[in-house]
């Protein structure tokens, strides 16, 4: 779906949440396997048992991956993902655990450089099923002023 | 690989450098299916030879996981990934780049809040087969200060 | 995104036509690897040259699924697909084919058995790049009746 | 394997029987990243504990792929898929369950257009590891006739 | 499909020959993805080229796994695979090649150590489309003989 | 990681130890897709809990791929890997079962034909998590001596 947005149209602290999705060991396998990260904390259940952590955990960029993929709804073509800010790993994620994720518009600020666009920052929570945030992230948006010059 | 570092033991200025690895159409079609991120612009050939990059381009998060993932490749007991600063996606990766990673460590400064802990700061660039930074950020390591109590 | 709607709530003539994907070799060989078809129209470059249409063509129950895929956008919870009628494999779809999908409400019906419900039929066309048609099916959905006891 | 057939050597009644396959999470995981259908029936284990079913269940789609690849065991050069009829989904298949799939020759009859060619219908049921059928459609092949001109 | 045979029943000479299948960009990745090997040699474009090679090479165990897998045609329940001799990469296999395998029953042998088991041994050849051998093996099974107490 | 070493350099009784993995049921689906092979022992549940393993087992080149693989840490230039001797699949492995592997150089000897290379032996052994060796084979590398003719 497209919903067309500029710059002036982004309303600090407009929300939206996700459905769930549950982080399955085969998500974990497919990650590995698409970044090279073999590390035994994803992958060797015999190790992890003998860690704090006990199990196997997900891969950090998983998390991010698939949280920021959760929230890519609709397309603006006013707007231009650029970056992040502030991605922090709060809490490891599980085999078995489902993650929801809650996007709230933050922020509108000037850009640099750009007099065409302004910046939008959507702070990003990602919570596992007991509503504890497990990875937190500002999603930097780049976006069209309304009559900018095209 | 193990290689146990403390946090006294990073050395600013240390740099790494990976192989390369050609990012294939395939991992942009296995990420769009790990992250349920199916946006024209990484799959519709057709919709984006009408944009103005012409042909498609990789996820942001793909560059990112597998740029991360490239650098994964000694595992030191006494450290631990938990974030990224200033994530940048400063130009596209088009399928058949090629990417190479360079990290460097920049920083080593005290945690907020843990004394037994500090944090080391590794500046990550990414970089297509021209030589060109596709994309920058902060690594940031919770490395554990020798004499920590345990 | 939920949107709730009744079986009376469908209007007959409401369409809808999804963005473009296109299908690469990537999608084929991970279609062949998750049905165990590996026949030789699909997997054998060689082979095919020989053949009528030269080239390996996809499978018809993946651009099937893709396409259906590609309509699950919006859930309502008051509906449930219960099968398709008249799927009919119209042309080859190749490798680097781009496809986009048209799904129409055709028609609102009783179901023979079911008081409670009943049966929405949604024409769906896969056409390719060329405004060719591929694939045509109909969708059947199972849909609650509004005041229908629960 | 080839087997050579002409339309008038299908015998009605004729059935096959396949090995049996378990529909494992990475199938559904694998399934949701090949067609983009992440509805959080297939993927969210929290959300489906709250419905009736209880338990994540296999996308209509998988089944059916599934269910035909597992009898496309051999190529008959005269033979060709052109769709199916009277697909319904009559049961949910959960993870871990098993599938079998049996497939009955029923019908030899005219192609409205081409002479030279007639259909031949095969019976698909696909049935869990309980002896109940969860799948069956109506499998159309178009198949030369003896003797027509090439 | 199941074929019993017995130790007794293969045949000297006996010889079989797959269809064939491209090797694509795509099991590379996957490959990779599976067993961690990330080597320049299969990953790198830009690398690859400047070595006497020039393109990117399949993994042994690739070829090894696919070409295996092409003979995995019917189960002989007295028969098991218990190992492989003198496998040989004898030359390279590149993205676009379409292997087919060749498999002949060469020997048939006592087993050391028990009486109620025989080895057979099938000579493996994988060919490329210039029908140049790139990879042989000796396939061994240990079959039971004819008779043998259960 | 590059480390040069000419066939005069390498030291026999040399060991090495990787990781551990533990080998999924994400891992047996991907490579029943990756190769083809669908057979019951690896993909039945149902039949394999009447057969005297009782449960699913990985396919033999499923364990050597991925074996091999987790051996491939460091790259040598002068080396060349081309075949593996005595592959012996000694144990089943089964969903959950996690994998180490070691290597140890066993024989350095005279290639027949080539004067500028020689062949260097790696004994490897893949063990459970119950350290029972599962798999055994010779991996057989071709390394340039020192001083030969470029």
């Amino acid at each position: 779906m497209i919903v067309e947005q500029f710059f002036e149209d982004y309303e600090i602290g407009f929300t939206r949440r996700t459905f769930g999705r549950t982080v399955t060991e085969a998500d974990i396998v497919t990650h590995a396997g698409q970044t090279g990260d073999f590390f035994p904390h994803h992958m060797d259940a015999e190790w992890c048992a003998q860690q704090d952590f006990k199990r196997r955990i997900a891969h950090g960029t998983l998390i991010l991956s698939m949280g920021i993929g959760m929230t890519a709804g609709t397309i603006n073509p006013r707007s231009m993902s650029y970056g992040y800010d502030r991605v922090r790993f709060i809490r490891p994620v599980f085999i078995g655990d489902t993650i929801t994720v809650t996007a709230r518009i933050t922020e509108r600020r000037d850009h640099p450089k750009r007099k065409s666009h302004g910046v939008v920052v959507e702070a990003v929570q990602i919570a596992n099923q007991h509503g504890e945030v497990v990875l937190a992230c500002e999603h930097l948006y780049l976006v069209e002023r309304r009559g900018a010059a095209p």
